[in-house]
C-alpha cells in the first residue's frame, strides 16, 4: 500500500509552525509497512487543497491530511474532502453531543463554527477526539481511495491516529516491521562504514541503516515479516554480528541517553560521584542531573571558572597552575581528586580546558580539554583535541567525559 | 514573485528527521514578501525528483531545494537539476580546490564521492559552504524559472541562505522589508495580547506579530517601503508605543538571549558573580558561561546537591535545613548569601526546588522553587511555581532567575 500525506494549514506555509505531524506520521507509515513517497504541504485555499487531493490520489491510494478541522471560515479540510468525494456533509450527532459537552465543562459558549466540526461527508466513519474540538474521519470513496483527515494540533492527531487509524489500516497490511536501535558513543562515521558497512550494504530484511543524531550514531535494524516473533528472528543474528564488531561502543539498546545508561550504572554499583568543571561551567553536572533519580549517587558539582576557586575549592596546588597552566593534565588530575576526597565521593570527574572562541594559543589551542578520572584513589587523565565553536567543544567535552566513565564503569573491578 | 519549497530526502519520508528546513524558508521567504503555496517532500530517486521540479515549475517560477548534495550515489539533487535544465555538469575548480583542503584540514582522504560535490550544471552560481563539504547553487533556466539547490543540514543551509540568496533574491523584490526584533520575558500571552494586543491587530505596515520561543516572547515589527530609511521611519512610533506599554519586560532588541545581556550588564558594571544550585544543578552556571567573555565575572559555581554539600560548601545552618526543609525561602537566603561571602563574589545567586518527577508532596509540590539573590550585602529571595516536566522547570527556573537578576540590575544604584 502507498500512502501521502498532506499538511493543510497557511500558518505552515508561513514558516509559524514547524510539520512535526509529517515526521511523526512517517515514522508510523512506515512502521506499518506503508511507503510514503511523497509529502506536501498547502494553504487554506479551496482551490488548491482539492489539486492537493487530486494529484496524491493518481499516485497513491491512502491519503492522509492533518489540520483544516477548526472551526473557521478557514477551515476547509472537511467541506473540500466532500466535495473532491462528490457527498454532502451531514450532521454527526454523537460529535454535536460531545462538543456541546466540551464546550459545557470549559464553561464557554457554543457558537456556530464549532457546530461546524459536528459535520462529515455522508458515511465517514467519525473518529473521536477526546483532546479537543475536531473530530476526524476516515472517508471511503470509489476506487478504493481512502481519505482520513485529522486535526493539526500534534497532541489531538498523535493519539487519534495511533488509537483509531492504525487499527484501521491493519487490515491492508499483510506485513508488520520491527525496529532495533543500537546506540553508539565514540565512533565516527567512517570508523562505522569500515566496520559495518559490509552488513548495512548486504542486508535487506532487515536492513540496517545508520542515523547520526548530535554526538552519538544510532544504527537501526528493521525487519519485515509475519509476525513479530518471525520478525525478531530476523534481527537476531544480524544484531548478534554488530555487537561482536562494535563491542564497547554499543552503549544501549533502544530510547536512553548516554547520561541516563551511565546515572543508572552508578546508581546499580552504589557509586557516588562529584564533578569540577572549567571550561564546560556546570553543563557535565546538569546533563547527569537530567535523570530524575540522581540524587542517590550525585554528592555535588563545583564550578570553578578562576584559578582561585580551583586552588580553595579543590585543593590544586598553586605551583601545579604556575608551572603547567590551569589547561593541563596535571591540573585535571588533581582537580578530579580534590573534587572526589573533599567531597567524599567514590568517584570524581574533572574538565578543564578552552572552549574559545578567545583564550587559544598555538601550544595550547581552542578545543584542547583534560578530562581527569578519580575512581577509588586511582586517577586518570585523558587529552581531547574537539573541532567545532565554543558550544559544541562544550557539549563534545562533556558527553566524551560522560562515555569514559561509562567505559571504566564496564570494568568488573570497579 | 512565487516560490516553492523541496525537501529531498529519504530520511525525511520516514520521518527519521523533522523537516524543519522547510520552516526555516518559509519563514525567510515571507520576511521577503515572496508568496509560497506549496511544500513538498520526495525522497532520492530521478524520477519523483524531476517529476517534483516540473509539478513546482508550472506552479511558481523559484524552487528551493534543500538535501541531496553529499557525496554518495543517493544524492541525486544537482544531476537531477542538470537534467531537468538540460545543462551538462561541469567541475568547478574552487569548490574542488576548497572540499581538498577541508579534508586536508580534517586529516581525512578525499574519496570519489566528494569529488562529485565539486560538480555542477554548466552556467550555475555556486554558493559556498563553510560549515561542510557541499556547496549549494542557483541555477537559471529558460523562460526566468530559478532552481535554487542548498544542502540538507541545517546549519550548512541557514547561512548560506541568508549570506547568499537572499542578497541573489532581493533583485526580484521591488520593496524592501526591514523588521525589527523586540525580545521580552515574563509575560504570557495573555498580559501580551492585553497589552499590545490593538497594536497587534490595528497595524498593516508595519506589521507586528508576536511569536512565542522557548521561555521568552518576540515581537517583530516589519515594515515594507522602498528604502531602508522609510521603512525605519514607519518602525519608529510603534515600536516607541510598545515599549512604553512593556517596558522593563522587553530585555533586548535583535539577535541575543537573556543571559548575554545579563553577563553584559555585570562586565559593563564590574559585578563578579558566584551561584549556588540545588534542583537546576549546573544548568544555571552553564547558561551564564554561554558567553565567551564571561571569566571576567564569573567566580564560581556550585552544585549542592545534598544537604551536606549546602551545609559544608555554602555555610548553610543545619538547623535551618532541618526547620524549614532544603527546598525553603530560608535555605535559599543561606545559598545565596553562603555562596557571595565564600567565593567573595559581589552577587550571589541560589536556586533550591523541585524538579519532579518525584520529591513533591502536597504542602511542597513539584516545581515549587526558591531562587535567592545576593548583591552587595542585601538579600532576596523569590517563590516560583512553575507548571512542566523536569525539564521544562529547569529551564523556567534558570530563565527566570537571569531574568530577576536583570531587573534588579536596571536598578542605578547597584
Amino acid at each position: 500500500m502507498k500512502a501521502e500525506v498532506i499538511g493543510i494549514g497557511t500558518e505552515l506555509l508561513l514558516g509559524d509552525i514547524v510539520n512535526s505531524n509529517a515526521q511523526f506520521l512517517a515514522q508510523e507509515l512506515a512502521y506499518l509497512g506503508i511507503d510514503v513517497y511523497h509529502q506536501t504541504v498547502v494553504g487554506d485555499n479551496e482551490e488548491r487543497i482539492l489539486k492537493a487531493f487530486d494529484d496524491a490520489f493518481k499516485r497513491c491510494d491512502l491519503v492522509i491530511t492533518t489540520g483544516g478541522l477548526g472551526p473557521t471560515q478557514d477551515d476547509l479540510t472537511k467541506e473540500m474532502a466532500a466535495k473532491y468525494f462528490n457527498k454532502e456533509l451531514v450532521l454527526h450527532e454523537k460529535s454535536l453531543r460531545y462538543i456541546e459537552s466540551y464546550f459545557r465543562k470549559n464553561g464557554r459558549e457554543l457558537k456556530g463554527g464549532n457546530k461546524k466540526q459536528a459535520y462529515f461527508p455522508k458515511d465517514a466513519i467519525v473518529l473521536s477526539n477526546p483532546h479537543g474540538t475536531a473530530p476526524g474521519a476516515v472517508i471511503e470513496g470509489v476506487n478504493s481511495k481512502i481519505l482520513v483527515i485529522l486535526p493539526g494540533p500534534p497532541r489531538e492527531m498523535k493519539p487519534m491516529f495511533l488509537n483509531h487509524v492504525v487499527p484501521y489500516l491493519s487490515k491492508f497490511t499483510d506485513s508488520i516491521l520491527v525496529s532495533k536501535i543500537l546506540r553508539t558513543f565514540g565512533i565516527g562515521e567512517g570508523f562505522m562504514a569500515e566496520q559495518v558497512g559490509d552488513i548495512i550494504e548486504n542486508n535487506t530484511n532487515p536492513t540496517v541503516a545508520p542515523y547520526a543524531k548530535g554526538v552519538e550514531a544510532i544504527l537501526r535494524i528493521t525487519a519485515k515479516a509475519q509476525s513479530e516473533e518471525e520478525a525478531n528472528k530476523l534481527i537476531e543474528p544480524i544484531e548478534k554480528e554488530i555487537r561482536k564488531r562494535l563491542g564497547k561502543n554499543i552503549y544501549a539498546e533502544g530510547e536512553t541517553t548516554l547520561e541516563n545508561v551511565v546515572v543508572e550504572m552508578l546508581i546499580q554499583k552504589k557509586l557516588t560521584i562529584a564533578t569540577a568543571e572549567s571550561c564546560t561551567g556546570g553543563l557535565l553536572a546538569s546533563t547527569l542531573i537530567n535523570y530524575p533519580g540522581i540524587s542517590e549517587i550525585f554528592v555535588e558539582g563545583i564550578v570553578t571558572y578562576s584559578n582561585e576557586a580551583k586552588i580553595k575549592r579543590l585543593g590544586v596546588k598553586k605551583e601545579t597552575i604556575e608551572s603547567y597552566g590551569a589547561v593541563s593534565e596535571q591540573t585535571a588530575k588533581e582537580m578530579a581528586e580534590g573534587i572526589a576526597k573533599t567531597s567524599s565521593a567514590d568517584i570524581g570527574i574533572s574538565i578543564t580546558g578552552i572552549a574559545g572562541p578567545g583564550g587559544g594559543s598555538e601550544e595550547k589551542p581552542v578545543g584542547l580539554v583534560y578530562v581527569g578520572l578519580y575512581i577509588k584513589g586511582q586517577v586518570k587523565v585523558k587529552e581531547f583535541n574537539f573541532q567545532g565553536d565554543r558550544q559544541k567543544i562544550r557539549i563534545r567535552t562533556v558527553m566524551n567525559a560522560i562515555d569514559w566513565l561509562r567505559r571504566e564503569l564496564l570494568n568488573n573491578s570497579i
